[in-house]
């Protein structure tokens, strides 16, 4: 088995954290993306997709999506389940998981691509090129604001965002409020019991 | 146990057919969409998102997306399994259903709800109001003709989309290619693995 990987990317994070949190090791290759080596015809021969992470398997299976490689890794490696362990737990990480990335990660990642020069006809990951639109960096923006005061109630009541215990879904909402300074993003001071709980989440993965 | 739903839009289509294949029975509310039902005061007390399907559980429990729904229901009844059984099918499934959620779903939703007077201010789904942007209808177009060779390429080796049987990744490829007909789109006449593949998935749900 073997990973590519970009540990500082957003996207690549939220496995990192997953296989921290669980002692899960794996022989890496870091993909450098601020060189564009994604992009490069070596590791279009592994990923045609050209995005990281991407899990490579003994038998030549690829995994190229975050919530894939860590739904095989949890079945390997069920200690420190971060995937939930009751029906309704497993219910709800899957469900933050996806929500998240609709109403936080899309809207985050929309504001950097169609506004970084660096992201110029690079609106969207994998190998076709998508012209920036910079409406949706305001779009993104308002969606943003939409999401933060529903996150912040949700976390009034309970502890860790899908249940009881710290799971999945606290590492993909950590990794998108620490994606938010990349677009000089933060959360609103009036948002106290996410801030509580980012800080909560920090220590639980220290 | 209840649902909320509205079985004739693609996302909800996804969990009916989820049942149906397993033959789960739940007390059902239809909530017309075409009405703006889920717009309005009733609907919003049930769920503050305004989407469906949503499923209340009988501790007042409300699970709103559909994978985290076809995930409470797959530990429930677990026979004809459709989210996968090993590690690699389980990670199959749920990589498959998140890429076509990105490649295609969103795709199609872009197309759709930035161009029909019916969706004026409404382009995002949930409770907000999100105007059109029609550069994200060729957008949408352009990422869809990416995606659908590459469906092709997938399906010429394998007679299922996430690996040996049908899947949960089989019914979200399925629902997607009908939802295609909303934009005037249909698979191109090339892509012949795609198209068998149609007809297979169809037989199996009959």
């Amino acid at each position: 088995m073997k990973l590519y990987t970009y540990d500082r990317a957003p996207n690549p994070r939220r496995l990192a954290m997953f296989m921290q949190y669980k002692g899960i090791a794996i022989e890496t290759q870091q993909v450098d993306l601020m060189k564009a080596e994604q992009l490069g015809e070596q590791f279009r021969a592994i990923n045609p997709a050209q995005t990281v992470p991407a899990l490579l398997l003994d038998d030549g299976t690829l995994l190229s999506e975050v919530i894939g490689i860590c739904t095989y890794l949890e079945e390997l490696h069920p200690d420190r389940p971060l995937l939930g362990t009751t029906a309704l737990e497993k219910a709800q990480v899957i469900s933050w998981d996806h929500r998240l990335f609709t109403g936080m990660v899309i809207p985050l990642a929309d504001m950097l691509r169609n506004s970084a020069e660096a992201f110029r006809n690079r609106a969207l990951p994998g190998p076709y090129d998508f012209a920036q639109l910079p409406e949706l960096v305001e779009r993104g923006r308002l969606q943003l604001h939409c999401i933060l005061p529903e996150l912040d109630a949700q976390l009034a009541g309970q502890a860790w965002l899908a249940g009881d215990g710290f799971t999945f879904a606290d590492i993909d909402l950590l990794v998108a409020v620490d994606f938010m300074a990349w677009v000089k993003e933060s959360v609103p001071a009036e948002c106290t019991h996410l801030k509580a709980w980012y800080e909560r989440a920090k220590a639980e993965l220290a």
